[in-house]
């Protein structure tokens, strides 16, 4: 039963909190500090009962080392979650990363039971990755279907554009994870694919009808959820015609009414990152929790305030705005989600003590591996196989959306030493570089600044959080069609985002070597590259004066 | 006593072998994947009695499990050694990374017993870390004197640019780590301080009389062997009035004649990496393993085939071309190394248990980071402390060696974030990047491929390692003539190299705000760059756009 006391109220609201932390072992070593907790922090909300842990960054065994000591500094049974859509590597270096959902959708188009299984796989793949690192429960699958080519936060990371292949493979997904007893969460609800706004940096505004959402959105949770999906995060989105002024997040007819009542949903709710602007900008910390917890949510997540948070809650309950039993509905959906993956393992000291001593060097298995090549090979399209031209001088120009961490390219990366053997010297364009672009609109790229040679472009685009709209005003149809009629387009190859692969193929003359891939990680790299440059041994022969530009 | 059988004998021999590997836990982590073994390879060398191990690369808390792991797999207590000179922190996140030994060498022409206080207090924190980690060796001091403006690989890893500041610095470092019963290596003999060749690119070589390397290059060595060194590291350097043929790591004159005999050096005498370009392109590894072992030298570093190493130095002592007697000695200079800092321990599997519990959030203690602030603070030189002007449009121009990957420079990086807000938006000039430079001598910069306004210019250089004269290359002292010709140059700060500061400050207005550090940290772009701006607040506010183009 719920205590009475303060003290005891406020360690029971605390359970319902999930705060964020770094993977890393050590203060400095936080990424993102203004949204990290210090280790002191983090300890402290542990002892005052905080119930869960969103963790970014650092490596596979540093998370193990990490879920191990926070679980140390509570007396509860922690939940230990993270985004990782993509596999374990996507976050922490050491895991897997496998290719985007969406390659998984575009295979689905041809080989529907190749894709299902692939999709089931992938799930396995990062269940049993998680677990290992001491994570519980994953943030995934999306369940957003990107029928909005300007989406500019969902795009490759849905498994589709329509309902049924997304259904089919979250739910395939789902059944990968859950049988490595790690919980699951169905995202971003009632759907975040029909946005050309990203809620990390604003609201989005939908307005469809609910009639329309039953026959499209909602489609893929209410699949989830009648295949026991363990969690449901509600999105911020603003559904106009169901709840004019709060965000799904926030709103009680999209929380209770709709996914718990209609859906019948009777797992976790949990809300998307309290500390994004789509909330931020709106609504104080204290009503964001209140009003999100009134509407139905569970679990918090990420509040930018935890001691406030916790706080405004407990007032709503004390003065019965909120009827305690939510509180009591809450604690028992977590305890039972717990319960489900055998978390009572976890508050055993001496289990805690013996994993320590795994050998975490062996993280991924074969099966592992042969599903990252499978999903390379299916998904890759070339549209002319080549080979790009060996040349005396050449310019290898790739764009990529941040260097610093970007873990896309490194002293290994295909896209950067492959070409450089067929006489293409690598230039980097990015956000924090000298432009390549002048101020004309039909051949925008300033080619004096390159230097002389036909160029390979590599382009590095899909669609990240918080970029906005920013990767949509750069120029590339048009600098494509500016290479090609100065006869400079030695071959191109497009990551990530289908969208602009395809408004790039309305220009592409078929006679230039070109190939998409949704991927981005070393293995996509290695294939698409490969595959232009005629698949052979300078693969793997390095230049040293190549290498010297790296080490330091 | 040595075993005559040829299994018995490999094992032996391979204990006198330092193998290089990784610091992260699984192979697709490592960054030098033709430099690193894999998983595999390394478990294989452990079994066969290889007896030491190099590591570069991972944090930490990897460190820790890795040494753990790897010294599972063997039966002898292994030699775990780093090239950690700055800090735990220079290889492994989630060390401390201090500045570099020459800040200490500037701060010892003005206050001596400050400098030998705070080298010694250099040491005991990079010898506790160490130790932490699980690393029982570290491969410093550097004893060379850097008397060489050009040299491209020193630079500020010396102590100082005479005999006496790096012979009472290196000493004091060296009490700081023994005090930690870490073993301490005084590198590279006879000095690679004169030099204006990089040994990882080619040999270079030294016509100095011995008489004359008596009166300077080897006093810091003699006066470190004095102290109690426990290992001297032979570099590839061919001193040719002491030996025409052969680099100081194959010379019996120099290793036998002139350390052991002369010098008196009883402790371990090990090569530097025989995977140098000095060696390989001229010697096969099988003769050098060879030659090195006779000259003297009991431990062969990180030869490019560690089978045929053994195998050629076991021949050699089979058809006794190498005295049986020689192996011996070296076994046992290598067991009473090991002996002086209690390796016992490290056989005893219980005890390694144990090891992996320790909380390692906080392998940083508070006399660390009072060290780190002391040396920037101490070592910062303030030409003129600005303020550097606020600005509608400016731009914040930043030299860096290399983009992937760069430690120095993140979203937390006061260098990129704090001119953000005073109006200079930045830009990253890089190897890898559109060249900022166009061909004109005078006035090499092309302005128009930056924004307009004024230029905050940022230079991180320091002679590393691998890039040989790259750097020597780069006209910034013309540069900063134009700007200032132009009325453009707002404000500047050299990090790192000081005879690049030397040539600067004799063309710079004194009327423009500027500085230079020794060190690339955080840490010292803190300092310099908040005094430039007027010490204020705005340095932790951190602009939102700013924070987005980071993240991914």
């Amino acid at each position: 039963m719920i205590e009475k006391d303060l003290v005891g109220l406020k360690n029971k609201v605390a359970e319902l909190i999930i705060v964020r932390a770094s993977g890393h072992a050590t203060d400095s070593q936080r990424e993102y500090p203004q949204w990290e907790l210090t280790n002191l922090e983090l300890r402290r909300c542990m002892e005052e009962g905080v119930g869960g842990v969103i963790l970014f960054g650092g490596t596979t065994i540093e998370l193990e080392h990490r879920t191990n000591l926070i679980q140390q500094w509570s007396n509860k049974p922690l939940l230990f979650c993270a985004d990782v859509e993509e596999g374990i590597g996507q976050r922490f270096s050491g895991g897997t990363t496998l290719l985007p959902p969406m390659s998984v959708g575009q295979i689905y188009k041809n080989n529907p039971d190749d894709a299902i299984e692939l999709a089931e796989n992938y799930g396995r793949c990062i269940g049993r990755q998680a677990k290992i690192c001491g994570l519980n429960w994953v943030l995934a699958p999306v369940c957003d279907i990107n029928n909005n080519i300007n989406n500019p936060v969902i795009n490759v990371r849905a498994w589709g554009e329509d309902s049924l292949s997304v259904s089919v493979l979250a739910k395939a997904f789902q059944r990968g994870i859950s049988s490595q007893k790690v919980l699951t969460c169905a995202k971003h609800f009632p759907g975040h694919g029909n946005t050309s706004v990203d809620s990390h940096l604003q609201l989005p505004i939908i307005d469809s009808e609910l009639s329309l959402l039953k026959e499209f959105e909602l489609i893929p949770f209410k699949d989830l959820i009648d295949e026991g999906v363990d969690s449901v995060m509600t999105g911020h989105l603003l559904l106009t015609n169901i709840d004019a002024y709060n965000p799904a997040t926030l709103s009680f007819s999209l929380t209770t009414e709709l996914l718990r009542n209609q859906l019948g949903f009777k797992g976790l709710v949990v809300t998307d990152a309290l500390s994004m602007k789509a909330i931020t900008k709106n609504y104080g910390i204290e009503k964001a929790s209140i009003m999100a917890f009134a509407a139905g949510a569970d679990l918090i997540l990420m509040p930018s305030d935890v001691e406030k948070a916790i706080d405004a809650i407990c007032q709503a309950l004390i003065s019965e705005k909120i009827p305690i039993q939510r509180l009591q509905e809450s604690l028992e959906r977590r305890t039972n989600a717990l319960a489900k993956i055998g978390a009572k393992e976890f508050t055993d000291k001496k289990q805690q003590l013996i994993r320590s001593q795994l050998d975490l060097s062996v993280i991924e298995e074969k099966e592992d591996r042969r599903l990252v090549n499978e999903l390379v090979k299916q998904s890759l399209v070339i549209r002319n196989p080549g080979p790009v031209e060996k040349v005396e001088e050449g310019v290898n120009l790739i764009r990529i959306d941040s260097i610093m961490p970007n873990s896309l390219l490194g002293n290994k990366s295909p896209s950067l030493f492959l070409p450089e053997n067929f006489g293409y010297k690598t230039t980097i364009v990015h956000y924090f570089g000298i432009s390549p672009w002048r101020n004309n609109s039909d051949e925008p790229l300033d080619l004096d600044r390159f230097q002389k040679g036909p160029i390979f472009l590599q382009i590095f685009m899909r669609g990240n959080p918080f970029k906005g709209t920013r990767d949509n005003q750069e120029p590339w149809v048009k600098a494509i069609q500016q290479l090609q009629k100065a006869q400079l387009l030695a071959g191109l190859v497009v990551y990530g985002n289908p969208y602009l692969w395809q408004k790039i193929i309305e220009v592409l003359h078929s006679s230039i070597p070109s190939a998409y891939t949704p991927g981005q990680i070393y293995e996509a790299q290695t294939k698409a590259i490969s595959t232009l440059f005629g698949n052979n041994n300078s693969l793997i022969s390095i230049k040293d004066n190549f290498f010297q530009a790296f080490t330091d």
